[in-house]
């Protein structure tokens, strides 16, 4: 593993679940595999879940921590191959990138997709201008088109709540749970870099993976390819063992709200005896009822406390490649 | 103590001062007690003394620190129960509180009042949702009615100057020294928290405390309580031996600044010979004059010098308790 | 070494030079010198080499880091004597220097040139203020007329680049090596702090230094001193073996942009052999063409590299100093 950009990056997705699964359990095991050596978390955007598990996963492996709020506390990056400088932006990712090689070991980029142009947001310029520019592995803590730590986590806890079953390596027969990802409203328009992190994860998993939202709001389907849609989400629902609540806006009509239809919001009624999962933060009420967060049936504090040891593996065996 | 969220969560007051005081002669005797734990530090206003003072604390104790901006790094936090949240705010406090217990071991909440109403600011429905939602100890690092920390090294800060004999286990006859809490003019409405929890400090020591203010600036009367009130300045300080000085707005017209005369800002002769407090920052020549805090009656610096022996002490009380 | 203020600071600047460079080789040789130590760094502007360079510098001889974004995080500072404070400003210098120096054991700022007032610049109010009511040792981490942490960088590229026939000490004849510190255009007004401290760092090592400039950009001549300056870049650079580009405002009309003459843009053709420095962030084909920026001919990155070195040496020294 050079850098973790994407979930393809992990080879071996079972492996690593039930080693991330076993680091949970022994969290300072390997305290001194990071002496001596720094992690730069960059943030060009809000971060509670990322900006906290990470930390905690590389003070767990006793790395330093160097954090930037780099769009306050920097300077404003230019991302264009030739580009004159005379405007606005004071430094080049090349700079940039180059610099923060020399002071950090690792280092982790958050940035959003901006919604504004399909076309700008898949070429994930930031993300992959520190890949491009950096001579250090980089750490996608959400990009404009993935949010693999994330991922990685909702298969953690996926795997702890249906059990080993659902590794193929481990289980190629029997019993497949149903799993099944449903857009919910809301009232801003959302990236879609957690729900193909997760549609990616699941087509890792040996489960029956379901994508259920209103008409309209396909997303990629480079990134979907043949998994089942069902735009009825009560048909959808049935039978799931586990419900993954996500809005995300238009990837057709790009970045646009195109319904808030509060008939989706996931509630109580509508999940049955399945297990809720959403990334956080999440809108009560609106992408999912009080009475199915409030119950035992969710799964999202578990999701949470599963990013600090996706992250933790994924530091770790950068870590492992490093003199 | 299960969390510190006001001064009342001290049990013994004055041998805690006296614990405090030992820790500022011997601050790193107990560094290993906060190994591989981890406090986050959240900051919903802006802050100086209780930034520092706390990290330094903590890191005494050998805790790791992780601190967030939670206004600009996070997200905005919805605190009512059975919201619809589908205006600007992202996250619910119950998986705001949830998310980060899972990451640290103890939360430190700086959340002021805002002083729009007196109902909201005395729900402290940060401080408090944080207390009820988290499943670590919370540390009030000023709230909308209290900042015990602040409270607290102000008493360590008495009984140093004026020796034991304010602590009432030590000596409950013989000479009681007097100390005022006298209000001075500010530009701005302040909340309450500062003089809120001196008081209760004071009304903790064997000393004669009491309060002066314009007509129109009382406090809560749950918390002065008897404690007496003298509308003239100079009658309250004569013989004071320590004059507390802080602006408030008014409790009764909720948040307003009634009055800035400036013939209530303290100076030198108006103190005499009493030694002068107060918590920072401080605008000089409106609440206290340079010929005051320039002077060797300013108690200030070893006021937020005792902040970091406070903080300590909260800490490792917390971390006590700890497996 | 008392304070790191300007380079000026450093008594031996060949020694020191040659002994950064030797940290260099074992960054994490004095790992102890600084443990249960606290670094504070104080930023009141936009920073990323120093505020990163600094942390790493520190953390390589075992200190605590407190990073604090005064301007967002903390107070408004006074800095004048007297002031009747009933403004925007809550806290004086005073008061903010002597509370930070009961909790860090080293304090680094950043405050950069307003450019709106040459005399208000001269005063260095914030770093000044910080040095005069501060008890423990300030570092300069560009203040409105310096930057020595960058100077003392540049120092130690140019000795690992052209050998040890720079410094004074070691040889005092033979080959003199023609450096050129060279404007740049730049649509930003910017301050003379990197420019003064490249002048001082030059006339202290063995080179044939001059400067080139449109008329009009003359640099404080108490700095300059008796430094040739070109006022045609192509004869100034001729023969040059490093060239140092940077961007400045007028010094005279204070603070003004008087030419963005693109001619001035300095190009591979510009520079033939001579290897290109420059403090970053640049702007890419404004102040530095990419076929400059993009060959071996830069030094950027290893300058930016040095500041970690610069920095541990500085810190270092004044660990020295203290018990």
């Amino acid at each position: 593993m050079k850098h973790y950009l994407s979930l393809q990056d992990i080879p071996d997705f079972d492996k690593a679940i039930l080693e991330a699964i076993a680091l949970k359990k022994d969290p300072l095991s390997e305290k001194s595999i990071g002496r001596d050596k720094t992690l730069g978390l960059l943030f060009f955007n809000a971060s509670l879940r990322t900006r906290i598990s990470t930390q905690k996963a590389a003070k767990n492996l006793g790395l330093e921590v160097i954090v930037m709020n780099f769009s306050q506390e920097g300077w404003q990056l230019e991302y264009e191959d030739g580009a004159v400088m005379n405007t606005g932006k004071a430094e080049h990712i090349k700079e940039a990138a180059g610099v923060l090689s020399g002071y950090c070991d690792l280092i982790g980029i958050r940035a959003f997709a901006e919604l504004q142009s399909r076309e700008e947001d898949q070429k994930e310029k930031v993300l992959l201008g520190f890949a491009t520019h950096a001579s250090v592995p980089i750490i996608n803590l959400e990009s404009a088109l993935g949010h693999p730590l994330q991922g990685f986590a909702d298969a953690i806890t996926i795997t702890e709540q249906l059990g080993e079953k659902v590794l193929p390596s481990l289980n190629k027969e029997g019993h497949v749970p149903k799993v099944v990802l449903s857009w919910a409203p809301h009232p801003k328009a959302l990236p879609h870099a957690v729900a193909n992190s997760f549609i990616v994860a699941m087509k890792r998993l040996n489960v029956a993976f379901s994508i259920t939202h209103p008409k309209g709001y396909e997303l990629d389907p480079k990134i979907t390819g043949d998994t089942p849609i069902e735009h009825h989400q009560d048909t959808a629902l049935k039978g799931a063992e586990i419900v993954y609540v996500k809005n995300w806006s238009s990837f057709k009509d790009y970045g646009k709200v195109m319904v808030e239809d509060p008939s989706w919001t996931i509630t109580s009624e509508k999940i049955g005896n399945a297990q809720c999962m959403h990334c956080l933060p999440v809108r009560r009420n609106v992408v999912i009822a009080d009475n199915v967060l409030d119950s035992d049936k969710s799964l999202v504090l578990e999701q949470a406390n599963n990013r600090t040891y996706a992250a933790q593996w994924v530091l770790r065996e950068l870590l492992k490649t490093m003199p």
